[in-house]
């Protein structure tokens, strides 16, 4: 069997650890407790998943219960349904002695596939922070990004920070700034570190606080990912992309949205057709941080007080400069998103 | 000497301490590290904090000097120079041996002034919510909060708590979604306790919710405190009620902001001329909790990653549907203020 590892995400930046998916359960849960999140690697964690069950029981009624428990973990990021939906389909053509090796051909060409996308995405985003370079007289080229869509949110390279990780790589002076992204901090905790580790400047901020920048001209540019992107344009990310998306519109920030064909559902259209999901609150009531005694989960709401916690928002297509995937620029719009994939996400143009 | 207390309010909501400040470095302190916070109570502990000093050295080089110690703690409350102003102006028209027992009187006077200037707050914002009570056909009304403008926030009431307050007196079925309000998590420290001990029914969602819960039709108002109101209308206040104003803007749903005259800058018009303080990143970069082991502080950011922490921002006067004083309601714009307190803020009309 194939040895499918992961970094486990949720210790970070804490403690870098990888832990090995063994089977069907294992991927299920990695999904969920979100030890891998990020659209993208959902989606290719789910494909290997599938690979997993097919490895122990290869038969049709298998492949649709692995497919049944992997598609419910998370309801948001489509590239789940996606990735599942292409496994299925070449898996099934196959007789049940060949499904298992093919699977996880499959998943390992999704995975190469994914670091060629998210590198074209990073080419296509250079274009835009070159532009903002050249315009300014002086100082870095600053970035807002909101949540985690660097290389651990996919295979590598990641979305929004591609252009990033290519505008360093081409010498141009940049200074990110980092939303903390709450509640599960994986800007403070894996956006920061990322940047950390490839050695960009970078500031963390509270959520609260892109607005102000924003006002005091701060901020040259927004990327930030995607988890799903109707066929209008409309982006569904982590929740409070729309509130730096009305800061941005309102003090006239260009904001982009980074993203690859899988991201985009061509089902639906409206805000209110995408699925928000809602998480345990015990995420918002407590938070996991480092002590000297070692990490803990503290407590940071008064017992007796109920938390509620929606994962993600809708922002709406108008307050979305542009799109940047693999298949280039566009802005945030039907027209847009057609003119990149005019196939769909069967496969580009 | 007068027993000065004070509820250390860094502890809550995992512990109730009073604390008595002796001197007017204790004062200093007090204000400095938020032991008290909120515009109508820094205003007030820094009264005292110059009685206090009065009681050791009624001299004006003393006056001077205790004056510009308790000036510098915070720069954006207005509320601070306010009554500073007014207790120098009263104390220096006395000979000095009658100036420390004056001194105590007039901040007690200031205490029980902003008692009953909160209270016609909640009274003045009661209609309000009675309106929107009116017009839904089910459900409570839900009003959305940004940080602490509770009772902790003034001596008693609150100002944007106040109308809230007065509607759960009155009978009025309301559920507050309370924002916790990083970095120092007032909303969920704070208001979460004092909703918690009156009973009010509340969630704590983080500061990313809420725009998410406006498109949805889940908020029926935002009422807001405010730390500067400037002559033109625009509102500074904790850092992210602009983006919560962006999107009440954007949904359709009604933001209003309460605040007495005392929190207005006669001074100053323009968003860009209030002074928004920048506090230690640690404030950032680690976060106090309660664990089984006690209280700690943990810290969220990677070692290497620099925060930055800006404690304000300012909401332009379009973006308010209102205002809530004392004196009565009127719209967020240089003619609503005149209407409301036509003497300044050396009186009510």
């Amino acid at each position: 069997m194939m040895d499918v590892r992961i970094i486990d995400q949720t210790l970070l930046p804490h403690a870098f650890e990888t832990v090995s998916l063994l089977n069907v359960e294992d991927a299920e849960v990695a999904i969920r407790t979100m030890q891998v999140r990020g659209a993208p690697l959902i989606g290719i964690t789910a494909a290997y998943g599938l690979a997993l069950a097919l490895a122990e029981d290869a038969s049709d009624a298998a492949i649709a219960l692995a497919d049944a428990r992997l598609r419910a973990t998370r309801p948001t990021a489509v590239n789940l349904g996606w990735a599942l939906d292409r496994m299925k389909e070449m898996i099934t053509a196959l007789p049940e002695g060949e499904r298992a090796k093919a699977a996880f051909e499959e998943a390992d060409r999704m995975a190469d596939e994914d670091v060629v996308l998210c590198e074209a995405i990073g080419t296509n985003g250079l274009q835009l922070i070159r532009e903002i370079e050249t315009a300014k007289t002086t100082g870095p080229v600053n970035i807002l990004t909101h949540c985690n869509a660097g290389w651990l949110a996919t295979v590598d390279w990641g979305t929004a920070l591609a252009p990033i990780y290519k505008a360093h790589d081409a010498g141009v002076p940049l200074h990110i700034w980092v939303d903390e992204t709450r509640p599960r901090n994986q800007g403070a905790s894996l956006t920061a570190w990322e940047l950390n580790v490839a050695g960009i400047e970078h500031s963390v901020i509270v959520d609260n606080a892109g607005g102000h920048l924003m006002q005091k001209g701060q901020v040259d540019m927004v990327i930030t990912g995607a988890d799903r992107v109707t066929a209008a344009g409309h982006v569904c990310n982590k929740i409070g992309t729309y509130l730096k998306a009305l800061a941005a519109h309102d003090t006239d920030v260009p904001f982009h949205v980074a993203f690859p064909a899988s991201t985009v559902d061509w089902d639906i259209s409206e805000p209110n057709e995408v699925p928000i999901e809602e998480r345990d609150e015990r995420e918002v009531s407590h938070i996991i941080g480092a002590t000297e005694a070692g990490v803990v989960e503290a407590r940071i709401v008064p017992e007796g007080s109920p938390a509620r916690n929606f994962a993600f928002d809708v922002t709406p297509a108008r307050l979305v400069t542009g799109f940047i995937t693999e298949a280039g620029l566009a802005p945030a719009s039907e027209a847009g998103l057609k003119q990149l994939f005019p196939k769909g996400n069967s496969g580009h143009g």
